[in-house]
């Protein structure tokens, strides 16, 4: 018998559920989408993981078997309870997620948030393969992240370890207000459209600024290096708390434009105090939409 | 029969040995110290451990044994090959601390950064106990700490996690060049004396700027408010991370301030942008001038 895993992503447009092998790919014809959405009530949040997950278990080939089931979710996740409370689905509050595919499946079943997944996935089959202590980030609408310490997955406290979107990099000026000036706010699509707008740029997405970017406008170029600037600063921290060696980009904005990596590695050198953080490596992601499914799988296979 | 470790620290003004209980003691009369500094010669240090190590060892109560070493040094430490070049020993470089107190003991000997040892002491017995996930911080000359994350002690890539003070708390602003703005540069000792003095204030010590600001002193309280500042931002980032439950603060500056550590759990709340950040309790270290030398000991009985 061939043993697969039930892997369930749960994001604030769409969930997906597909079967995983024990060595990390998604098996054909067994992936399933449904929608998600700020304005979509319970009862049909719930009708949609109904829907993708039998989808999914009606998928399972002759000679296999499914051995358990793993989901990646948008934050933020209570391990406790197995619940999760996605800020952009915020009719679903506390939804007992881990009960719902344990009683559709009949598997026992592991939650995890969805940063998380993605740094398995990268870890086990992806761009962070054969890493003990890496960091995989996403820098797109929101900026989270998922981390391999010591070989093993971070969960924290309660669940929600990985926000390197909220730290924080900006001292507070002396005598003023503290602001808010946290990395997803200087990294992410919106932070970055919203720095360029300021300064007279007129384009509204993420996507426009790339391409402006690459016909040579100075403004979104700029903008740009603000994201690439945070992103070496907050990798620094990163590094230097936790002797990582390294580091994987994913999302929009880090894939899409060609040089945001290699700009990152160039500040990461230029920021450095230390030797073990100047020495981290900064990668591409690998496993691209494949990533957050292939994780979930992984909760049964590698956690 | 009892079982003991045998517990070394290596500082850059004093090295120490001890024998440790399985409940997280000193053995009275085991503690034996020796000198270090800058200026000592590889024979004067590789001495000084012989020594310590042989009086702690000789005092082995009757119906006791001892199963294992533990080092806790300066660093950096390469777990590699059990060596360490501490920053403030110039002259022994590449010391290996593991091999001479495994030849000099008989026993199995592990070697770990002192700040992962200060937190696993805390997390053993101190302020940390109990807790599966937390950090703690030491504010002094130097800016150092360790790492409890899911029930482990993190170690990292080459050995050196816990860096806290080489985390970037700073942005650059754009157009000008970058500058090193370390958590440790904001926060120690020498980092606030620095701050104070360049406003005109004319001690030269953090004991004297703690003395100062007791006394009411605006710029001596402004320089503690800085470094309190920079360790809440320090934290938020180490939580938003980690999920962390609990910070334990020791040191010259933390522990010397009777204002520090609730400063520092006020200003928490100030820059949290999530709940779990929000959440982190601050605490002062228990273990006081025993907690590198428990810690040691840990490295045998809880790692």
């Amino acid at each position: 018998m061939t043993d697969l895993a039930l892997a369930v992503d749960i994001g604030g447009t769409k969930l997906e559920a597909a079967l995983v092998t024990t060595d990390g790919r998604l098996v054909d014809g067994s992936r399933h989408r449904g929608p998600t959405g700020r304005e979509r009530s319970v009862a049909d949040l719930d009708a949609a993981v109904t829907k993708v997950v039998r989808a999914a278990l009606s998928s399972v080939p002759d000679g296999a078997r499914l051995v358990g089931a793993g989901v990646g979710s948008a934050g933020p996740v209570s391990l406790d309870d197995g619940a999760i409370s996605p800020l952009n689905l915020p009719l679903w509050r506390g939804h007992p997620i881990a009960r719902q595919v344990s009683e559709l499946s009949g598997l026992p079943t592991t939650l995890r948030l969805d940063g998380q997944c993605f740094a398995l996935a990268e870890a086990w089959v992806g761009s962070l393969a054969g890493c003990e202590n890496a960091i995989a980030i996403v820098v797109s609408t929101g900026v989270g992240s998922g981390l391999i310490v010591d070989g093993r997955l971070v969960s924290g406290r309660t669940g929600n370890a990985g926000h390197v979107g909220q730290m924080l990099l900006r001292d507070v000026v002396d005598g003023e207000e503290p602001v808010e000036a946290t990395v997803e706010r200087i990294c992410s699509g919106p932070g970055t459209v919203a720095w360029a707008r300021a300064r007279g740029w007129s384009g509204t997405t993420g996507e426009e600024i790339v391409a402006d970017a690459l016909r040579g406008n100075d403004l979104a170029l700029g903008a740009l290096r603000r994201s690439t600037r945070g992103m070496a600063q907050a990798i620094v921290s990163v590094a230097a708390l936790l002797d990582i060696e390294a580091v994987s980009l994913a999302g929009g904005l880090a894939l899409g434009y060609p040089g945001y990596v290699d700009d990152v590695a160039a500040d990461l050198d230029r920021f450095s105090v230390l030797p073990h953080t100047r020495a981290v490596e900064v990668r591409r992601s690998s496993l691209g939409a494949d990533a957050p499914l292939i994780g979930a799988g992984g909760l049964v296979f590698r956690l």
